[in-house]
């Protein structure tokens, strides 16, 4: 390969990688403002057909899932009272055709006394990239409310962190 | 137009996007902590000369009304009591010399009784690529109390999105 | 330099700064999801070995006080009771192999009441490029209850920026 030749691929791939971590963080972004206003069927086309979205509540598998969950009475009752499902910005690891990220939300509700946090949560997500771009294959949410778990799934996003054990 | 040319051109075209969104998030984080200091010339210059600021409690327009509102006796409350207009990180679209985003903000006041969630956002920016830059043309605030506004400005954003109507 | 040269070594240079950014970022990124699972050590490998994280309430320097502050029966007790040192986007400023960032941060708290916002806090990032890649060279945290040093920091991120004084 000439220099040029060179220059030009390793240019072409470090705008790729930038490319691609912008798209993920647009897909993670994506989610908060098409759940909080019932989008159900862009909400499920975020994950792979068969994706899986992992709560401490509830248990997630597929397209159809998803979309129910958006439409159900409990969810819908969230938009109509007034929600937030406040994203961070996500930390994401690529690796070629695949990449995690690591951020929190915040669910912030409206109630009679006014807007509360009622959960802050740790989220880990798995990505793919499809013919049709990147999709979420799992997406874990744990509660950060001193269960071990959560901790454990913001490490985990670090290969080499280790956690200080008191 | 040879290969080299058009790789050339392609590369210039996908850097100058990244570019772009990049100074069009940072136009965006700039309005907190301009606006939580106080500094009324530089929020107004977030905008174009005539820009619109629509919020539900207030309408805003041009540079005159942006840095009036930043000087108001009731917003100089806010920061010597102590406040955070945190926001989220924003959800971009470009198309050219224009672009919309989408983001979260949340009003967190300092209170006798400690730091309280005062509000929660909905915010749609629309910005434009100006001789000086990107500025905001219109941002319009509505707050996700349940009023059905909010969850449409949200969806607005995505234009293949459609509300699931219970 | 060709025209050619010319090109391609300002193409490289626009990449190396978006890559830049994204690595500071990526850093700041790491600072709450670490110290939330109480990774002592990689908490303290953010910052140079002589840095300093300056916080309202606790002023340490070197990476010896910054992993001793992770392992704190205090701060143990805010991971088993269940906490997020929620981080708002960066806004980053790059001068070559300096950059400096503004962004704020909340500190969720699981209580017996349910989840509170203990602190809101303006944060400054001053950063150094080193032989191993991006580190912290000083964090300055100040809460925003009111006290000017607050939004005096917020400001200060911004040269032309000038606070309004009522």
């Amino acid at each position: 390969m000439s220099d040029l030749e060179q220059r030009l691929a390793s240019m072409e791939a470090r705008l790729r990688r930038l490319e691609d971590e912008q798209e993920i963080t647009k897909l993670i972004l994506s989610y908060a403002p098409l759940v909080d206003s019932g989008c159900d069927q862009q909400v499920a086309g975020l994950w792979e057909e068969d994706g899986v979205y992992d709560v401490d509540e509830i248990f997630m598998r597929g397209h159809g899932q998803l979309s129910g969950m958006v439409r159900s009475s409990a969810h819908q009752a969230w938009i109509s009272g007034g929600c937030a499902h406040f994203a961070g910005p996500p930390h994401i690891t690529l690796d070629g055709d695949e990449a995690t990220a690591v951020c929190y939300t915040l669910m912030i509700v409206n109630t009679p006394d006014g807007f509360t946090v009622r959960r802050a949560t740790a989220n880990r997500w798995e990505l793919r990239r499809t013919p049709s771009g990147w999709r979420a294959a799992r997406r874990t949410n744990r509660v950060l409310d001193g269960r071990e778990e959560s901790p454990d799934l913001l490490a985990s996003h670090f290969p080499e962190a280790v956690r200080h054990r008191p």
